[in-house]
């Protein structure tokens, strides 16, 4: 059998227990599977701070570096939200570990389970039979990462500067990895820009057209930002795959997954080149209702599918997680942040709906 | 009786139809108060190309300067759509203009009339009774305008480059506009950056902070920008002003257009240091129904009332105005992007509503 390195890093707030239910889908997995998880618990965020100083302690790093993949919780809570914004839980573990890691290729899906529609803030007219957008995000460039970046002068001559750089291979890389996810989904790419204003989009948009070119079964179309935006609002199943350079990728991903009603459900990748990457739930740590067995694990447990799927190419069992998700769905099971109070409704707590997943697996 | 000197810019699509409409508005206005409204027409964008040879052309910027205040239109359309992003309709009269006249403060209200909240893509619930957002946008600074900007380079070594950069002064001005505007409204502020990641955001967020200090009277918050794209759409209610960066306003402001459902009813105001402004609908030249008589005048007509309201300091016509168009939509008056073939609702073209605004004056 295969062993695949995990390296574990929980976190804060709710981490730790929706990791605990991953760790179980895993065990799930290895036992139906001809496989090992070889598992590496680490630090990481307030964690990383109160039990070695800092929000990415070197040994976790390290842990990861000796590891095939990584399986994140979330981090951050008001405990550190006092600490300047560089060694905050958030900021300081995320944007290291991308660096670090090379984690170039964010892929944060915002799908609707048919059985959820209703958690949606959006119309039910408008999002009837569910959709399913799958934001492709560049992570190690632009606004983020570029220099110079920082302010300058004293009192009120002071000048604060970023800069959002990108080049040729950088857009390249991540076009290729938007062509290949769209052919295996809705064969729709739409580019996201602002190439009315931007020349770092003015370049992004000839790249994108340039790597289409070894696409033709996928469909190309542009859409500045500030459109984008609105599109999503007002109509979001006319999108399929959604390509955004790294800010505008923020921004956008999480009003799609806002859209979805349902932030407790979405996962997402980080993916480096060959086969490394860091997954993670989209939503937050939840401090408010940490600790109370009650948070919705199936970001994590969906996370966990995709480090199958994309880092270990287990594409079986992924998909046998994604269907037992959706299986459980169906069946009722609703923690509290899904539960509507309709008939047919099962509410349960975290290790309650954790084990009806692996019960349909 | 006082005059005052309007540059009118109809700009393309319905951008004359809907601006016959106004005009005929400020008509009504000097025959109810002791004011003329000397108007002079001039060309821009698709217009400014096809008659004079660019978006922005010099005799237009003349008769610009030579005003209190522009009326603009709206421009754009596919005819022009393959010319050079830097000649382009919007982008080549847009950003010129709000250089040339130092157009800082961009006012974009996001209304919900509660006669119109089925437009909403969002469910009833989450905007019974409509909401009422100020979006205040930077508009002078940030990545539109800041060195350097370009492309490096060539071929596959080519490097985009674009550059966000804020002063202290820049911020401060903007700032006091938003707790200003808030002082007549809500008395909250909140404050969007991402501070978590952009020096300018760290800059910002400082200097906010020190302006809301000489207004005690003004709850001042802050938002990262993803998480204010998310809340936009969760709960819009929670917002009376928002305040932003040049970039993220375009994002948000147009985020939070679209959840009103009716972007046709939107009007913005551009405004220099003084009195001197710049006023526009905040859709588009919308050119698949122009030359049709059907497009809705009512964003033109609130721009007219904005400009008398801050330009001019017709505070009493300007609320006249308001008032009129809201009476107009409680009455049924509908046009057809707007119709939901309910009830009570009387079809009408652009002219009918503009005829039945004015009755209401
Ligand atoms: C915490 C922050 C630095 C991060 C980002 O902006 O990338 C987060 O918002 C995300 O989207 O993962
Ligand atoms: C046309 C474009 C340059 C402009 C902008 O980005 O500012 C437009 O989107 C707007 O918001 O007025």
């Amino acid at each position: 059998g295969q062993l695949f390195k995990v390296a574990v890093l929980p976190g804060d707030g709710i981490g730790p227990e929706v990791m605990a239910e991953a760790l179980k889908v895993l065990d799930a997995v290895e036992k139906r599977y001809d496989v090992k998880f070889e598992r590496t618990h680490a630090n990481v965020g307030g964690a990383g701070i109160d039990l070695e100083g800092r929000a990415l302690p070197e040994t976790t790093v390290n842990i990861c570096k000796a590891a095939d993949a990584i399986l994140f919780g979330s981090v951050g809570g008001p405990k550190w939200e006092t600490l300047p914004p560089d060694e905050q839980p958030e900021r300081g573990a995320l944007l290291p570990l991308r660096k670090i890691f090379g984690l170039y290729a964010n892929l944060r899906p915002a799908i609707i389970f048919p059985s959820l529609t209703s958690a949606s803030s959006l119309k039910e007219e408008v999002i009837a039979g569910g959709f399913d957008i799958l934001v492709i995000r560049e992570l190690t460039g632009g606004i983020y990462f570029s220099q110079p970046k920082g302010i300058d002068g004293a009192g009120r001559d002071r000048v604060g500067v970023d800069t959002m750089r990108y080049s040729v291979p950088e857009i390249e890389r991540i076009a290729h990895v938007a062509f290949q996810a769209a052919q295996k989904r809705g064969k729709k790419v739409c580019s996201i820009d602002k190439a009315n204003v931007l020349s770092t989009s003015v370049l992004w948009r000839e790249i994108v057209i340039n790597i289409a070119k070894e696409y033709p079964d996928v469909e190309l179309s542009h859409m500045y930002v500030d459109n984008a935006a609105m599109q999503l609002v007002r109509w979001p199943k006319q999108f399929d795959v959604i390509l955004c350079e790294n800010m505008f990728g923020d921004i956008l991903s999480d009003e799609a997954a806002m859209l979805t009603g349902s932030l407790g459900m979405l996962p997402s990748a980080s993916l480096a080149e060959g086969t490394f990457g860091m997954y993670e739930p989209s939503g937050g740590s939840a401090p408010d209702i940490a600790g109370q067995g009650i948070a919705n694990p199936i970001a994590q447990i969906l996370s966990a599918g995709m480090m199958l799927r994309y880092s270990f190419g287990m594409i079986e069992a992924a998909d046998a997680i994604d269907n037992a998700v959706a299986k459980v769905l169906d069946q009722g099971y609703r923690t509290r942040d899904i539960y509507q109070e309709k008939a047919g409704e099962k509410l349960v707590n975290t290790k309650e709906i954790g084990d009806a997943i692996i019960a349909n697996l």
